[in-house]
């Protein structure tokens, strides 16, 4: 398993499928509220993505093997489909970034799809009681369109790069032949604490542009649900990590000699 | 060289066979009840397995070239057949993992292979006198059955993570179309000690779930013997690295820079 | 997306063209020379470069999505056409050079393109009111033929290496049937300061090589644009370090084992 | 270029050639010791090797550009014929030394090569007016034809490891469908030290198992004039370290984020 794989449990036919990424990062913004919709709307897994550029350890969960992945969900919608992109982990390899996201735009493409909409958080420093939500994107009429949508395109003044996944998706989609944008939820910025505000105002503006209505009242519930997880997978990576630099010590020096 | 090759010297029929697999790790548990095993059956030599994630340098013994490799060995049993996998090494890589576990996870479903067991140990930090042998698996029916080999499956709360070669082999398994599972031997947890008290506990599980009869009373002395080849291949890795150190001081610093 | 890959946006048939390089490096003199060319003689952008060892992130510029790229710009000219390449970044990546400048060599062959010249700086540590130039090349006729532009080829007293994208690109073109040159401006050396005196240096002889005339007298203003959008780059790759450093402190732990 | 390449002016008919190998490392006895034989010869260029896993830098030799590289030389003899491989560098990847080497294994069986020579130095820590030489091979028939020699082949206890290109490509060889040997001429051991008389212990023993005849008179001489060349290599290589740690201090922090 060289390159990242992904496999295959069904093949929807989708109707103009918009790809909805969340993946683990400041504040879970991402992660929560895409899970949340997938919970909410009990859209169907059918497809896992799996990479050697993930962390090279299983996690036992629930007394059984599981290896790192990131996960594809579809439903249904009205008049256009939805693919879900949610996962335990982003990779920590530059290269790693490049090929997952490639990966992705490719597979998606099979499907049709042709915009995606990726959700991270972005840092203040401050607490707010009403976060607000930064957009940017890969084409101007994008920006234009979702101008409406109470979302602050004069994103450049206050965000200068966005790091990973959330980034990379939206940004590598133009060159796949799809129009990429950004949601970005401001969050206080402890990169532990995972941010149910700051999803809920994501997830409020998301909703509309999407034309989905999905019930927001159980969201902080169900985020303290997921945070346990999220927070189980943190510490075993943290707890991994201690173990492998005490056995692996002398490995470790190899690799600087490489 | 840029991929992990496999070099085939003989292609057996093999019934419905079972990869076992120990390589070096935590108290060496899993390479010495392998190893015990392979030696007991006599098992053949019928493949072996180079990598570019293993060390770049050769050891000298008895006086000949040896390139660290990882060995299949194969035992025709009375119901089923058995492959074994023994090693002097784990790729210090972890996108070396990936891809050495998918490239033997490959070769013997050729042979028919749907199981994979891979024996590692696990550190509690305390010298017992009748170590316990944890268990997890891959898909929950594997528990069910093989909780009755006095196997404690009650692993997500004692252990986190399985790091490397008996972790990934066991959960990418599913991937490829098997089931996997890791048994886990109690042990101290000093990594330079190799631990026979932890192999025998989990042989003595595994030739139960196996359906094998092997005599270990040989077990002790035998990983003495062992103990010295691991012993050597360690010392002689720390002393390479120290030259390496030494020698290639700028590269290591280049490596910084790129 | 494993590979650098090339975009192509239009397929121009070209007269014996010569790729000119110019990417930010020291001082910035091949980035802000060969820019100031594409921009005076309003040559037309025909392609795009993106890499899995340029950065991991994107910028937010004019709001929009920017993926770092390197890019790829055609002049026609009286007697002969050009291929201009510049870009936003250099890789980081000792293996990404290699790669990169094979993908750009073979590209640009397509072409007909025989020749290479690439511009960069060197340092001197001093600061003079008219910068020298220096050149080298991969055939000892090109040494001949260039000697008479006032370019010092006296090369390997002053200069030992030239690392990076500009000796790599000129260096390698050797083995794709061109011809390479590079010509160093001298500037003192200050890696954030964009130097337009060593540019123009380079530029009254490039322009004689190339048998084109182009007016220097706006190239101090346009170099201070382009040093706003070059700096902006810095600041923001900078800026996105420290973010990684401080959030994926303990992905940092994991590369050191791996 | 993202694999190693070898670039062939030539290809000669050889009978049953022997692959010679010396490149850069301890005492530079391999390097001096081949590079002597080819000057002798007058051995004949007939293909290049470049690599990705080499340094991205090119050196300003004699005015002209350089990238760094392995060359290949042939030289018919009287019963058989002989390859020399010698080189600017060898590869600071450990990965790249399973690439190369294979790159090389494959490269030389084309044109009937069976049989693998490569020259090292083995550091004593001591300096002696007559070194010995220690052999070592991948197959036990090979060091009893070679014990006659004067070649100790009691190796194990004195050498644990042979690390990289040395040790690789005669260890590796063995999986080409070769024999493989390696020739360690004791040298004192401190690197920067060309050593003359460990090579000439190596060429004396060399020169009978190979069957030639080489006035070693002129070696002295020749390897102060070699040392000259290689030293500056190093010099070079540690210079351009210095400079690119100045500039690319942020990307190489970006590389621990990585």
């Amino acid at each position: 398993m060289r390159e990242t794989k992904i496999f295959v449990k069904e093949r929807p036919k989708l109707r103009d499928p918009v790809l909805v990424v969340g993946v683990p990062g400041k504040g879970n913004v991402g992660r929560v509220a895409v899970g949340y919709l997938v919970h909410k709307l009990n859209a169907k897994l059918f497809a896992e993505l799996y990479s050697p550029f993930f962390f090279h350890f299983v996690m036992i969960h629930d007394n059984l093997l599981h290896v790192p992945r990131n996960e594809f969900y579809y439903h249904k919608g009205k008049k256009r489909d939805f693919i879900f992109l949610i996962g335990d982990c982003q990779t920590y390899d530059p290269k790693g970034h490049y090929e997952i996201s490639g990966k992705i735009l490719n597979f998606v493409s099979e499907f049709g799809c042709k915009e995606v909409i990726t959700i991270a958080g972005f840092e203040t420093g401050r607490i707010v009681e009403k976060p607000s939500v930064l957009g940017t994107a890969t084409h101007p009429e994008l920006v234009e369109k979702l101008k409406k949508y109470d979302i602050d395109f004069n994103t450049s003044k206050q965000v200068g790069t966005i790091v990973g996944t959330a980034g990379m998706l939206a940004g590598l989609s133009k060159l796949y032949g799809m129009k990429g944008m950004c949601l970005l939820g401001e969050t206080s910025g402890f990169p532990i604490v995972t941010d149910p505000n700051a999803a809920e105002a994501v997830l409020e503006r998301l909703q509309k542009i999407l034309g989905l209505k999905v019930d927001l009242t159980q969201l902080k519930e169900k985020v303290k649900e997921m945070h346990e997880f999220i927070k189980k997978i943190e510490v075993l990576q943290e707890e991994a990590m201690r173990q492998l630099k005490a056995k692996y010590k002398k490995s470790e020096e190899l690799k600087y000699i490489g």
